[in-house]
């Protein structure tokens, strides 16, 4: 029977690393995680405690572009925030970030349409867009620009749209309201669609990320429920659109997914009340982040890209090897750590960098560390 | 900002009716729903009760094929419903039907690539066909053919994919199994994709409903836990590939979903040890079809396509109107009832055709039927 050639995409490498790591479990051994990019914590109780009491009625599908009370909450949040007032009328809830990608694409661009991302990055942006006959232009990015795609790079690649994501996955770094307004300025000098992923805003460390909303309307903003708020699982997330296409990300919401899952459209509306419980969350990814950089560099990993925010460390292994899968399969076979290699996240120089996720418990990540240490030393 | 071409899809109507119904019913009035096509049921009881318990551990992400109890259970569904002995490998859980239609046309279909529906369907089929790219090849249908596409139309319509839907909606009509291998023969022998959409498979009255499964493993089988396990606002369902297409379906899934709904995976394995009050359910969908069946014909609705099964009755209303949109909004209007025009189904003969819905408690059924032969006869 006939495949299509857009829908031979990559694999998603974590996965299998994930797969690996279950085999090794199942055979009796011990392993850290430290490849998965979600928090080890569920939803927030105070939140499952009212979805329990919610279960009483049928929840049938909400409307395309979610439950009134929730695009209301979410706008509100922009107020709170990052002063930015925000109409409710264009916030749309989406079945996870992920959904959001699949609407803006197809609200945004036409088969063939070129839409540029920094590499490294999140690697399903790359197979997104290429599941939906697009074409994603890969942006090499610097350690001086802080593995971000540049203005001057909206100009020399002949783009329809530019993905950018603060803080980044894998690298962590974020765009300040400086350069977030220069990128979308170079875009909206283009007329190239600028989508903004802010699906780690509230996760960072000293300095609060910047929304694209502080510095234009002009751009698609995606966010989620998975990261900050910890409903991996749930699959709902957010977009923000300008006011004159809610009309067509609405026809294409009812299309596509008809509707975000309505359980976790309440659980979601009820996990933002309690921030509480999920900066309690933050602090144990601030107790990792510093335990990780101060443990990381004597276990041997000394270059990596800054972690502003998120709960990832991108560390340069070029010293180490020039195969960073290879490596990643011999930490866990032999040091029982499940790191994820950076060809995920791009495919040109990923071969010498590993992502490390601190997303998990405090104590996993001594443990992880002092299993490195060891492997580092006995590797010599 | 700039948009897409192929974003610029078709309103979904009966969207707009629901969105009528409930600004009347804001406004004090009171309407009887024969529009929607959810049922008025929740979730199966003894599956959420189920569901409760599990909400003790967080839901994370799943693996992106979906939790392998739930392929496992669905696949042994294979074989006590339709006698096929059925791979769990080959079962991938999807984001309701509407994800599984995605991840199928991205799998099967590149740029630009013809696949056929007959009419009246489903009007997302087209929408999410042109939202990705893909080119929606309306096929004419006849009532002597029941309203379904025929073999010679795949030879004479240069197709890539043929998406059939038994039972169907908005006509309710089914295929039996001659007519599905003779469909299934004639894609095979030009390398035509057979997508067959079985959603509403346990909702059918007289017949037990054929899985293409039980014609041929070449082809693509959708489903869904929203109509007969009564759980639409879980978005939760599955797809069947053949064997040698699941891991190009897993990718695509990991990249595009992530996976489905956790909680909604839980919810749909507990449901399907609830039979017994799903069967309930369909009972009262078989009264409300008898009851209409009746009462529409005396009410002056005369010919109607064959109701096999679904939950739907299209009725030609050719006789009272060329217009089933403004014949619609009259009837809310001095009715209050909300019934959907063909013109979601049909774009070129849908403007003679109305779809009732009999998927909620019978007693509204009744009051509906009473309103509507109050107002036709006040119609005269």
């Amino acid at each position: 029977m006939r495949t299509s050639s857009r829908g031979d995409v990559d694999p998603f490498i974590v996965m299998d690393v994930m797969e690996a790591a279950r085999a090794a479990e199942d055979a009796g051994r011990s392993i850290i995680h430290m490849e998965v990019g979600q928090p080890g914590t569920g939803a927030p109780q105070g939140a499952l405690t009212a979805l329990t009491a919610d279960l009483a009625q049928p929840l049938g599908y909400t409307v395309g572009l979610g439950l009134p009370a929730l695009r209301a909450r979410i706008a509100q949040h922009y107020g709170e925030v990052h002063d930015v007032d925000l109409d409710p009328a264009r916030v749309v809830v989406t079945a996870g970030a992920s959904g959001a990608f699949v609407l803006a694409f197809s609200a945004l661009f036409d088969n063939d349409a070129r839409v540029g991302l920094g590499l490294p990055c999140y690697p399903s942006y790359r197979q997104i867009l290429k599941a939906m006959g697009l074409r994603p232009v890969e942006i090499a990015t610097t350690a001086q620009g802080r593995y971000q795609p540049q203005p001057d790079d909206v100009a020399t690649n002949d783009l329809a749209g530019l993905i950018v994501a603060s803080p980044a996955n894998p690298t962590g770094t974020m765009l300040n309201a400086p350069e977030l307004d220069a990128l979308a300025q170079a875009c909206a000098a283009r007329d190239v669609a600028l989508i903004s992923d802010e699906i780690y805003h509230g996760i960072s460390y000293g300095t609060r990320a910047v929304s694209a909303l502080e510095v234009t309307q002009d751009c698609y903003v995606i966010n989620s429920f998975s990261k900050y708020f910890s409903m991996t699982g749930w699959r709902v997330g957010w977009m923000v659109v300008p006011a004159d296409h809610v009309r067509q990300v609405e026809r294409l919401a009812q299309n596509l997914f008809i509707c975000a899952p309505h359980a976790s459209q309440r659980l979601a509306l009820h996990a933002m009340d309690c921030r509480p419980e999920l900066d309690a969350n933050l602090a144990v990814y601030q107790a990792n982040r510093t335990l990780l950089l101060d443990g990381l560099a004597q276990a041997g990993f000394t270059t990596m890209a800054p972690p502003d925010g998120a709960f990832y460390i991108y560390a340069d292994v070029s010293a180490h090897t020039d195969d960073s899968r290879a490596f990643a399969a011999d930490i866990l076979a032999r040091a029982g750590v499940a790191v994820t290699p950076g060809l995920d996240f791009d495919p040109v120089d990923g071969h010498r960098w590993l992502r490390l996720s601190y997303a998990g418990a405090t104590s996993d990540m001594v443990e992880g560390l002092a299993r490195l240490r060891r492997y580092m030393a006995a590797r010599g």
